[in-house]
């Protein structure tokens, strides 16, 4: 294993506890994967600013080791107020399975606010020090790359495809994650479609390996010592898990969303961009079952986002699974509900 | 490495040549790879019995050491001709540009015939004292497999779900090839649904790992010693390759393929229908891209298959690719044009 990746970021074993947006990313999530040789993620994705640096404040009270922080990147979009009205009314069923009446949304994400979050992001991570910054859905600037990277800040762009990744490179970030089609939640994708880039990671490492020369890491249904050593040997530097930290004791996950997992089987999964208007892979249910053939029908990432807040919010107050985006990557099977110490000691053993 | 699968099959290496129906699988392709110490497969896919004989005895005035065969295993369709009708209308324009007129077809396949075909080909198999049997779309009942385990047959079932494997086992066969999403050619899914059935091999493998006691062959974008040594890592006790073998200097693949397949990138590659009826990965091409918008309408194996025989073989003498099926797992990016030998020495030293 090249351990130049490892000292870079200055951590101890190739594993990275994915970045996993909407609460589940607790500070003793983060802090325990990094206290125990790995890298702590902050998904800073739903968080605002002042969120997002109270969570880097509470893991750094928690461990003195580095941990990172992912940014989602905000493109534009576009859509009309019928559109929006037209998805309301094909949500109709699942507002009256919920007895939902206050289903209105008061105001909707505007571009120009996300793209002014994204700045006040990149400022957080400046003004906190932060060590390790991941980006998902595009990409920053050339211009803010290089600032990032002045102050020390180890960047690290998310790629489907070898095209992608390619960019990463050439914008002169460090590492590229090689999102690999067995990953669970939103797909990254950002030049290429979604279908281009939905490449197993078999495949995709050993590719990109060829043609890229910064640090390659795998992310993608990998649970256990079999997985990490696997992309180890495709030419990965690191391992970068989610489901397999989602069900553990300190992730924020509902209980619903880790009980969801813990029993299901690798074929009750599906893409849907129902929950949000981006793919992502979850298990089936029936949300996802119902809004099936209404999916070209889908409003933009995140007004569509916006637009289903209400049923996840009342679903699981309710304790419905079937209206809850229950986000897995591809091995289901291989997920535990220990603590974090517990896993990473076993992902350490496994590892020799 | 658990040796007791290559023991058991009488192979020095962890490496099988995947079976590729349609002509691919020559003689010299077989032997080439089972003189190099891997498993050569004919497949015996399109062939009927009497052709099916004469490959193997070919093969085996090349080789002496343990190869192996493959075959389909047909399920009933029903089909109207009324539907028949519809799909040359919808394939009018594709007819016009290749300027072909002949494109009636005599006779189309019919269940019973394909059934006694299926039979026929187990005798071969028995008669011809064949070492090692695989089974695609679909599984020989227990009696079948009882009867070619007695006469010393090595059986094999292809699978796409943890579930699927399960049956395998179940049912009393040896071993089971898991094919990762990352697979180029037909999917072999026979109880999963084909969206259920798409999951990448690292997260496919540990899992089948977990719930199988047989051994677990992998197969789908490997393409070199990283992608076997990965799948070694997984839990698989060999790795199965497609793609790294069809574009070699013995394999039978049209010329137009094989530089397809070396030009191709792994973002250029999609799921169609319909070629033949079940679902395949192949580069995108103009049969694929024209034929989209159709693909609900498409005829059941192996009927579509035969109305699009005239096409594909019009294409292949006119030299367009873009009417041709060219199959292709997800990492055309690694394909080389080499010979058998020179490709198994490379493998073989990057496995150590």
């Amino acid at each position: 294993m090249n351990k130049s990746f490892l000292e870079a970021i200055g951590i101890e074993y190739p594993i990275i506890q994915a970045p996993m947006a909407g609460g589940i990313t607790t500070p003793e999530l983060v802090a325990n994967v990094s206290e125990s040789g790995g890298l702590g993620m902050i998904a800073a994705g739903y968080l605002n600013p002042n969120q997002l640096k109270v969570a880097i404040q509470e893991v750094k009270k928690r461990v003195d080791k580095p941990f990172g922080v992912n940014i989602f990147v905000p493109s534009d979009f576009t859509y009309s107020s019928q559109h929006v009205e037209n998805m309301q009314l094909m949500m109709k069923s699942i507002y009256d399975e919920l007895q939902l009446t206050d289903y209105k949304v008061k105001e909707l994400p505007k571009f120009k606010d996300q793209q002014a979050i994204f700045e006040q992001h990149l400022q957080v991570i400046l003004d906190e020090g932060i060590k390790v910054c991941s980006f998902t859905f595009g990409l920053p600037t050339e211009e803010q790359i290089k600032q990032l990277r002045q102050a020390g800040v180890y960047t690290i762009g998310t790629a489907t495809t070898v095209r992608e990744a390619l960019i990463i490179q050439e914008l002169g970030m460090d590492a590229a994650v090689m999102q690999g089609s067995e990953a669970g939640g939103h797909r990254s994708h950002f030049l290429s479609s979604f279908e281009e880039g939905n490449i197993g990671l078999i495949a995709l490492v050993p590719q990109a390996v060829e043609e890229i020369d910064i640090p390659i890491i795998a992310a993608g249904g990998i649970m256990n010592g079999r997985g990490i050593r696997a992309c180890l040997e495709l030419g990965a530097q690191a391992a970068q898990m989610g489901t397999a930290f989602l069900a553990l004791k300190e992730s924020g996950a509902q209980n619903l969303h880790k009980t969801a997992i813990l029993n299901a089987a690798e074929d009750e999964l599906v893409f849907t961009k129902s929950f949000s208007g981006k793919w992502a892979r979850g298990i089936r249910n029936e949300f996802t079952e119902e809004m099936k053939s209404n999916e070209a029908m889908t409003l933009p990432f995140p007004i569509q986002n916006t637009l289903t807040q209400p049923i996840r919010k009342e679903a699981a107050k309710q304790n419905k699974a079937a209206y809850m985006s229950l986000w897995s990557g591809q091995a289901p099977r291989l997920a535990t509900n220990v603590d974090v110490t517990t896993l990473m000691d076993r992902l350490i053993k496994e590892l020799n």
